[in-house]
C-alpha cells in the first residue's frame, strides 16, 4: 500500500503548468488563486504543505490559525523575512529559496556597482538637464573610479555573494567577503565576526550587501558602520532595504557627497516594501534607485519556481528539504 | 662625439614634471603652453618631433607649414583622427597611443553595457518622475536582460576590445569579436571581413564598438547594419561618435523601442566632438549618454602620458616607435 499523498496548497500563480503537473504526482494540490472563502475555510485544516511566492493576503492570522496540520512552507522568494514565523505551528519547517536567483541578482549588483562608480546615472541626468560641457579632464569630485586593483567587499557570502565575487575576476579587483561562518573560496579573503566586518568596511572601495534580512542583520548598516566606510566608497544593496538604517543613510549621503548608495531594494512602510521614503533620496546626485527588478529578472527565467517545486517534492517524498532556515532568526511580526 | 639632440615641441600640459625631465635628457624641449606668437614662429622651423594631447589650436595651417623639419608626431589621445595628416610633411611618422587606456575604457564600456541591459538609468529616471510602482513581475517591454549565455559582440579587437572580452568571462557570456586581421584569443570567436561582421551583428545580444575612427570605419554603423542587429540588442560606443550614422541611429531608436544605444562619445559638429546633436537623443528612454569621461578617467591614472613619453623617447633615441599608424587611413581635413 502506497502512503496517502500529502495535501499541498499552492499560494501563487508563478508556478507553471508543467511544474503543477509534477507536483500533482506527489501530492493532492489545492490552488489558492480564485478559491472562495468558504472553500478555503474547509480545506485549510487539511493542508500539510504550503508553496508560496510572497506571503498570500488570504492567509491572514485567522485563516493561518486554521492550518493546524501545516508542517512545511516553501518560499519562491529567495528570502523568508515575509513569513509570519511567530504564527506558524511549532516545529513547522520553512525553506527559503536561497541561491535560486544568485546569478541574475549578482549581475544586477554589478550593474548598480558600475553605474555608481562610473557615475553613469548622474552624468546622463546632468546631460539631460544641460548641466555639462565636454572637458579633457574631470574636476575634483567628479572623478570616475577605476576598479582595477581596488577592493571589493561583499557582505554576506552565500549564493549571490559568491557569484558577485566570480564576476569581479575580469576586473582585476581584490575581493574580500564577510561571512557568518568561515568559508574558503579561491581568490577571496573571507572575514568573520564583528571585528572582521569592521576590517572589511574600512578597506573596501566598493561594497555589495548580499545578506538575508534576519533579527541579526536588520539595520546592520547603521550610522556607526557607515562612518567606518571610506567616504568615497560605493555601497550597493540588492538584498533588502531594511538592512540599512534609512535616516542614517540619508544623513550620510548629504554629509559625504562622494559616498554613493545604489539600491534595488527599499525600506518597509506598514510592513511592506515601498518606494515611498521618509527622506528625498531621489533628489540626491549620489543616490541611485531602481524598483526591485533584480528578483523579477531572475524569476522570469523560470528557475526559481522550478527549484522551489523540486524542494517541495523532496518534502512531499519524505526527504529532508534543502535551505531550511532557523525560525529563531526570524521572529517577525505579521506582514500586514 | 654624441649626436646633437633633436628638438621636441610639447603641445600639452598633461605631461607631468618628471616626464618632462625624462624627455629633457633625450631632447631639447620647447613648451607650447604660454609661448608668444613671435617665439613660436621662431622655433617652429627647428622642431623635429611633436608630443600632443589633442591637436593644439596654435598649430593652425599657417604655423604647421613652418614646421619644415617635423618628422614625428606622438598623440596622447588613443586615437589619431584629430591629426591633420594631409598637412603634415610627406613621410612624417605618426604614433597613436593605442592600448594606453584599454582597461579604463573597457571598464567604462561595461558600465554602459550593464546600465543599458539592466535598464538602470531608465528605471532610476522613472522613479524620480514617480512613474513606477513595485511589481512582482516585469511587463513586456520592461524586461531586464540576463547576460549569462548571451552573445557579446566586440567590434574592433585591439587593446580595448581584448580587455572588454576578458571582463566578460565572469558573466558567462559567449564572446565574439570582429577584427580586420585574423587574431587568436582564447575563448573568443573572431570574425573578419564584411560577411564576418554581418554574422557577428546578427547573433549578438550586446555589442561594443571599439574601433579607431578611420576612412574605413566612419559611419560603419549605418541604417543597413543597424537593421542586421537584433531589435532587442544593446549597442555600446566608447570609441568615437562618428562610427555611427547619427540620423540612422535616431530613426532606429524611435522605430525599435527595445533596441538600446549607450554612448560615451558624440558626433562632430564643425569638426569637433559636441554634446549638441541634430536629434533629441536624450529625450528617448532607450538612449544613454555620458560626456566622454572614459578617456579622462584613464588619463587621470597618468599612464597614457607616460606611455606616450616613453614612445617619444624611442623616436628621439633613433629606435622605431610603437603604434605607427598608416596615414592613408586618415586623410582627414584640418580639425578647425
Amino acid at each position: 500500500m502506497t502512503p496517502a499523498k500529502l495535501n499541498l496548497l499552492v499560494g501563487t500563480d508563478v508556478v507553471d503548468g508543467r511544474s503543477i503537473d509534477k507536483l500533482a504526482k506527489h501530492s493532492m494540490i489545492y490552488k489558492l488563486d480564485g478559491m472562495t472563502d468558504e472553500r478555503l475555510s474547509e480545506i485549510l485544516p487539511t493542508i500539510d504543505a504550503l508553496l508560496i511566492f510572497s506571503w498570500p493576503k488570504q492567509l491572514n492570522p485567522d485563516n493561518l490559525q486554521k492550518m493546524t496540520r501545516l508542517k512545511f512552507v516553501q518560499s519562491i522568494l529567495a528570502g523568508v523575512n515575509h513569513i509570519p514565523f511567530a504564527n506558524l505551528n511549532k516545529g513547522a519547517t520553512v525553506s527559503s529559496n536561497a541561491g535560486a536567483y544568485s546569478d541574475e541578482v549578482a549581475e544586477y549588483a554589478w550593474a548598480l556597482l558600475l553605474s555608481a562608480v562610473k557615475r553613469v546615472v548622474e552624468l546622463h541626468v546632468s546631460l539631460r538637464e544641460e548641466r555639462w560641457t565636454l572637458r579633457r579632464t574631470l574636476d575634483a569630485g567628479t572623478q570616475v573610479m577605476i576598479l582595477h586593483d581596488k577592493v571589493l567587499g561583499i557582505i554576506g557570502f552565500g549564493g549571490i555573494g559568491v557569484s558577485v565575487a566570480r564576476m569581479a575576476k575580469g576586473f582585476g579587483m581584490r575581493v574580500c567577503a564577510f561571512s557568518r561562518t568561515p568559508k574558503r573560496v579561491k581568490g577571496v579573503r573571507v572575514y568573520s565576526g564583528e571585528r572582521g566586518l569592521e576590517d572589511l568596511l574600512r578597506q573596501s572601495d566598493a561594497l555589495v550587501l548580499a545578506l538575508p534580512l534576519t533579527n541579526q542583520t536588520t539595520k546592520i548598516v547603521d550610522r556607526e558602520r557607515l562612518a567606518q566606510m571610506k567616504n568615497t566608497a560605493v555601497l550597493v544593496n540588492i538584498a533588502r532595504g531594511e538592512l540599512v538604517d534609512e535616516k542614517a543613510m540619508y544623513e550620510h549621503l548629504v554629509a559625504q557627497p562622494n559616498f554613493r548608495y545604489a539600491t534595488d531594494v527599499w525600506w518597509y512602510k506598514e510592513s511592506r516594501e515601498s518606494l515611498k521614503t521618509d527622506y528625498p533620496f531621489l533628489s540626491l546626485p549620489n543616490f541611485i534607485g531602481t524598483p526591485h527588478v533584480s528578483g523579477p529578472s531572475g524569476l522570469a527565467t523560470g528557475r526559481p519556481a522550478q527549484l522551489a517545486v523540486d524542494n517541495t517534492i523532496r518534502y512531499l517524498e519524505g526527504l529532508k528539504p534543502k535551505n531550511i532556515v532557523d525560525p529563531r532568526e526570524y521572529v517577525t511580526s505579521y506582514p500586514y
